[in-house]
């Protein structure tokens, strides 16, 4: 698969002073993680990759995030009767959601697990599931148990570029890579891989994300540090409103000398945020068809919630994410936004106060940065003080056509 | 203009016994009802109807009913500071909505409405203005003026079917009609010119609905059975989630016997929701691209905001929609849709009923009702006894070309 363009804006990432991307690394370029990523034959493609193994090859600790969607899958329902500290390793398939599938899909999870745990002389608890791909069709089993095998078998030190293919569906591309970040003392290392597509795709709509970090954590630092990225990233994204029943984070930790404190641990948040944020507008610039990743940038709002509240009518508007796939800087489009989000709110502002890369809408620089890939939309509601930024892409012929055709 | 199909399912409309559509009605159907619609040139084709007027010709009385958008167009804040029961007349323009246009816009609306009202010799406070077209471009007084002067001497008993065109922006067809309601006093009339696309349109996203009766009602009960019938019509229609600055319902009453009240009250009540329904699915049959209206069904929720909400979350989600112009029978979208609007609530089932008119989605019955233009998705959620209907269209390729090219 090919690499991702890179992200221009580096101002979007709001990473800490110290943190550098690590030309071709993957979730094993942190100390003491192997991963692996094999065919099966699931996949349309039966050479693609479809299954993969990341674990700490040390003593780890980890934290989770999950989708807040009502009917989650099956394996986020798994994984939610473990101890989510104590996960030292996950395994992912790529094809099928196991989602809506009841008590076989159950049955069909713990089997690919007790597998993996025999392979891999891991207590089955501590290995967390992820499935992705159809919602309501069962896993074959008769692919997936030796493709675990397989898996398991090829885990290596430099296997996060194969780990990172074999989660993806309709990604055009893996979001991954590996950064490193300067602590007083010593560097750190953060990997990510991470599959999703900025516009939700079918029934393939899910966001995994699995982050390794040689740090050294204590545990519910690095849950409430997994929880603030997830919410400053992942949870900052439009594509189409749509919610997937599989959506996980998971984090790895398994630093081996004192844990972060202080301005380091400080530090490390801000990177894990910024990293994870790196993935996401990944996601929303994998749209089919999305020409443009946009910050959507609420201003002056009264409170979070109006501010974010504003911020999603807009990022979500399928009138305004039109009018930015035909380069149209339409303040009609954003107004009847902002208006219907303030709705029944008192003191509304007569004007509002909108901008493209800083420009109003009738400068003719608004229009001109629309061309780019990546531009911010400011929206200055003059209440009060509060703020939200989203990322958010445009709406095309592609998104239909794709969402259209494919059929369960 | 070409007449709109009719809509085949009847018992979509809830109609009261004794209401029968009267063949080639209009607003001006019931008695003491005059119209007109003439073309000032304003629109693209200048030759079409652009300025309707339509004045009660003896005493009535009003409501009105507007949107809830915090950020209003010019009209509808001018006809807040008025006396919603007083009005008499109702002046429309299509082709600029007046909107984000200030105090000019402001200026504009005033001067239209006195030249109104010295045509009309009618007070000037007592003409309600409604404008439906392009955000943020002023009104063209140069053609409006006269145009307002020959659709006021133009004013006649058979104006009806022209001032129904000349509200009209990008519908395919006007939503026009006139109803006969039997009750024991004797026939009542309603008719009703609406406007609007199921789609919304870029910046042409407006509603606008006039109703007309010469059923006599006592204001207080006119306005309780407009705003119900607007919350069981026009409120109920998903079309994109979007919401106009300009939508208003203005109905007006002018029987001249005594008020209807008890079972006749009733009956008249049901009819207006009826009448005010059948012009709102006409609104998602226009859909562009739209080849499907479906009425979503939640049953068995907690409560009504839950049926609502859930509801709202299938008929507006973008993958259910593209699903439905597919015609893809998708349980995976519907149930990530309910799962999405449930989030954060306990006690989800972890099976939905879902069935397209009464065929559970792997029946085959259930991808053959999928063809039909009119069709039933019932959500049951197995929660409670709480219910709500949405009637929603399908997301095709059409809406994103025509909202995509669409430039202000």
């Amino acid at each position: 698969m090919t690499a991702f363009p890179p992200i221009e804006r580096d101002d979007w990432l709001g990473a800490p002073e110290g943190l550098r991307l690590a030309e071709g690394g993957s979730v094993t370029t942190p100390e003491g993680y192997a991963a692996a990523g094999v065919a099966s034959g699931a996949k349309t493609d039966r050479d693609a990759r479809d299954i993969g193994i990341l674990m700490s090859t040390r003593p780890n600790v980890a934290a989770l995030v999950d989708t807040v969607n009502a009917l989650p899958s099956v394996p986020v329902k798994l994984n939610r009767t473990r101890d989510r500290r104590a996960f030292r390793a996950v395994l992912v398939n790529a094809s099928k959601a196991n989602a809506a599938t009841g008590a076989a899909g159950r049955e069909d999870a713990l089997a690919m697990l007790a597998r993996a745990a025999e392979n891999l002389d891991v207590p089955v608890e501590q290995i967390a599931a992820c499935s992705t791909g159809t919602i309501g069709e069962r896993i074959d089993l008769d692919l997936a148990l030796p493709g675990i095998d397989a898996a398991a078998a090829g885990l290596a030190q430099d296997g996060g570029p194969a780990f990172a293919e074999a989660i993806c569906t309709t990604d055009r591309a893996p979001k991954t890579g590996a950064f490193t970040l300067d602590l007083p003392g010593g560097a750190v290392r953060i990997g990510i891989a991470a599959k999703g597509a900025g516009m939700i795709r079918p029934t393939m709509a899910t966001m995994l994300a699995f982050v390794t970090t040689d740090a050294a954590l204590v545990v519910e630092d690095l849950q409430a540090a997994a929880a603030d990225a997830a919410a400053a990233s992942f949870n900052r994204i439009s594509v189409d409103g749509q919610m997937s029943p599989s959506d996980t984070l998971l984090v790895l930790a398994n630093g081996q000398g004192d844990p972060l404190e202080g301005e380091d641990l400080a530090a490390f948040r801000d990177a894990l945020a910024a990293v994870c944020r790196w993935a996401a507008i990944q996601m929303v610039k994998d749209g089919e068809g999305a020409e443009h990743a946009v910050r959507v940038r609420v201003e002056a709002a009264r409170d979070a919630d109006e501010a974010e509240r504003v911020a999603r009518a807009v990022g979500d508007s399928p009138l305004v994410k039109t009018a930015l796939f035909g380069r149209d800087p339409n303040w009609g489009r954003i107004s009847q936004a902002v208006g219907a989000a303030l709705a029944r709110t008192p003191g509304v502002p007569a004007d509002l106060a909108v901008a493209i890369d800083g420009a109003g809408l009738s400068d003719p620089a608004a229009g001109a940065a629309m061309e780019k890939a990546e531009y911010d939309i400011t929206v200055r509601l003059g209440r009060g003080v509060a703020a939200y930024d989203l990322w958010a892409c445009d709406l095309g012929q592609a998104y239909v056509s794709l969402n259209a055709e494919y059929h369960t």
